[in-house]
């Protein structure tokens, strides 16, 4: 394994969206997957799956699929304007960098999808009475946490990605088109598709991610008092 | 910093739910947040809020609160039964594991509260028209991927605590009752919360993650093609 440190990774694991076209070893995808499914999932189900795509035909139609979901994305955007703690230029970059990837998806030499197979209840009347009770809550409880059994896994992909020296973003505009992905990639009904992660050795390269700060994101046991951090973070 | 290598944060930061009440520095914690806000949000939004409750009266009700949640939970997981991948011997486990946090969530020196504010289209007649036939897509598409701005930073703080010696765990249970948190926690109706994280000095150890193989949850370009992984991951 590469050695990098935690925080080295953590700081300096930027979203790339530039990438070449040299292919990535096999076994080097296989040991960012190895480090993603050690990430939590809830109630450890790991009902996760990863579709690894290298086939130059699938990307180049995941490709013309996500740039078809951009061009919604685009009006999004345009609707909703320079978010508050972005200025003009960083806004600008944004949209410049998603606008370069929006036409660029498929070049990537692998394309990662993460996806999770839904976890259901059994049939409402075959459940006990108490838990019949509770099947409405339960249904939009599921909804609700779905992300928490595959997001965990997606940032250690980003990380080790990072650590074997390999660009890549995690993108979800496809979601928006996500009947045409899943038919491309042949899922199951209930398999949902939860990211699109190009990677590829990246032409630019990794640097510190700028951020609001923490003093401005949270919060001491209630909401409104402020969490004052006791020192500058160096 | 503390030192310590990426991959072995990754694979020793296992689910730790015995924690002793030793307070942990409110220095640490800042850090452990500025490492969890260099995780990405969709669209860079970085519409996550955390609350660090450390507050005695507020940690024992947020307790209480995600014993009643877990209440319905160990109902659920009743009449799910056993995950298929998981021994009868490590289901028990989990069980039990699981169980004591249900009664001691309060005992936590740090209670750390992930929320995320929803990001919201303006009203629909208030944009152009294009915008406004996708509107109903739209909201969809924010419910799908609402987990993809908050967890990826919910691993990061699983990681920077690690790194720090402090156990923690992912939990979701307390949704079941998210009002009652809400109250609690005097969260705006706009803010929703994600997860509920102990933190403190683990009266266990870090150790290994046992997982289902990455030749089981992979597949190459399409569903049902093996990944064959090269070699043994070592």
């Amino acid at each position: 394994m590469p050695e990098i440190g935690l925080f080295d990774a953590m700081y300096s694991a930027r979203s790339l969206r530039r990438l070449k076209s040299d292919p990535v070893p096999e076994e080097i995808i296989t040991r960012v997957l190895d480090a993603a499914i050690r990430a939590p999932s809830a109630g450890n189900a790991q009902n996760w799956i990863f579709i690894v795509v290298r086939d130059a035909e699938q990307r180049r139609r995941l490709g013309a699929i996500y740039r078809k979901a951009s061009g919604i994305a685009s009006e999004i955007y345009r609707a909703r304007g320079r978010p508050a703690h972005m200025t003009d230029e960083q806004y600008r970059r944004f949209m410049t960098a998603g606008a370069y990837l929006w036409d660029h998806m498929g070049d990537a030499p692998v394309l990662l999808v993460p996806c999770l197979r839904e976890r259901v209840l059994p049939p409402r009347d075959a459940l006990p009475l108490p838990v019949q009770a509770l099947y409405e809550g339960e249904l939009a409880y599921e909804r609700r946490i779905g992300g928490a059994s595959i997001y965990p896994a997606v940032q250690n992909i980003i990380l080790a990605c990072r650590a074997f020296g390999l660009g890549t973003v995690m993108t979800t505009n496809h979601i928006r088109c996500e009947h045409e992905v899943k038919t491309l990639l042949c899922l199951p009904s209930d398999v949902l598709t939860y990211a699109l992660m190009p990677i590829g050795y990246p032409i630019g390269k990794f640097g510190p991610l700028t951020r609001q700060p923490v003093s401005e994101v949270a919060y001491a046991d209630r909401w409104g008092v402020a969490w004052q951090p006791s020192e500058e973070i160096t």
